[in-house]
């Protein structure tokens, strides 16, 4: 199944290199919980927040900024948490949801080279302001297996807004 | 919610400290296609195996042997793959499961201070062998937004039974 020049047919028998720069684990929280439960992991595990991207409340019933994503380091591993959105990139599941978010310079070659092992791709390249954290594209693919792939651009800067 | 003296009247004040070795995803793959996700990340995203513990097989139909957990490589992080058994410690969703790893010394405070913070004890410890992987003993709570926590003795040795 996952041979290297695809289930095309084998149209395709270039291997594409991607090379990636990190691979980090997102919890989609039910919204607005997300606050609460970044503060569960730092009390629970000593998490250290490095990084939060918000936004502003849309709606004047909204108590808390929607938390785009906020970067957790524990043991020297990187997670993130959300809020989950209606187009968050997320497996269902426990909590509200999961991906793997892999970062890449080469996004298009990336999806192609998923897509030409099984993968099913979920969605174009899309702009979305505070991803993953602080990447400015992303786009998504689903495995054979169930699990959601996030590809995200290089973050390059992060509105740090970060509560101790 | 999140309090350090937890949720269980005050009782308990002090903050238990723990530290983690280790965090890493785990994900759950329909048994026995652990070994197809397994080379699916290797074709599609370069991921390199390092660790794979299995079970023999246990009845005569099964072809494969039971992936208790396989450690894979990517970007500098290291995720796990195994097939889902029926006590399998994972977050039902996307996939199979999902399940975050954390390797501790001290299983017994790290689930104590997890559960003042307001997480639900989901087992016992239990000895499993290859579990997460190459650990000892394991056991897991619930966060209180859904997600499986398993918390796992540092992995002294490990039955490198790796395909290249």
């Amino acid at each position: 199944m996952a041979q290297e020049e695809g289930q095309n047919g084998g149209a395709e028998k270039t291997v594409v290199e991607v090379s990636f720069k990190s691979v980090k684990p997102q919890l989609f929280v039910e919204a607005p919980k997300a606050t609460d439960a970044i503060q569960f992991y730092k009390t629970a595990f000593g998490a250290v927040e490095t990084c939060r991207s918000t936004q502003p409340k849309r709606k004047a019933d909204q108590e808390l900024p929607h938390i785009v994503s906020a970067v957790l380091q524990l043991a020297g591993s990187t997670f993130i948490v959300a809020d989950l959105s209606d187009d968050s990139s997320s497996t269902k599941g426990g909590g509200a949801g999961f991906a793997m978010c892999l970062e890449t310079e080469d996004l298009k070659a990336a999806v192609a080279k998923a897509v030409a092992a099984g993968a099913v791709s979920e969605s174009e390249i899309v702009e979305v302001e505070g991803a993953c954290c602080c990447a400015e594209r992303v786009t998504k693919v689903k495995d054979p297996y169930g699990f959601v792939w996030q590809f995200c651009s290089p973050s390059n800067k992060c509105g740090a807004n970060v509560e101790a």
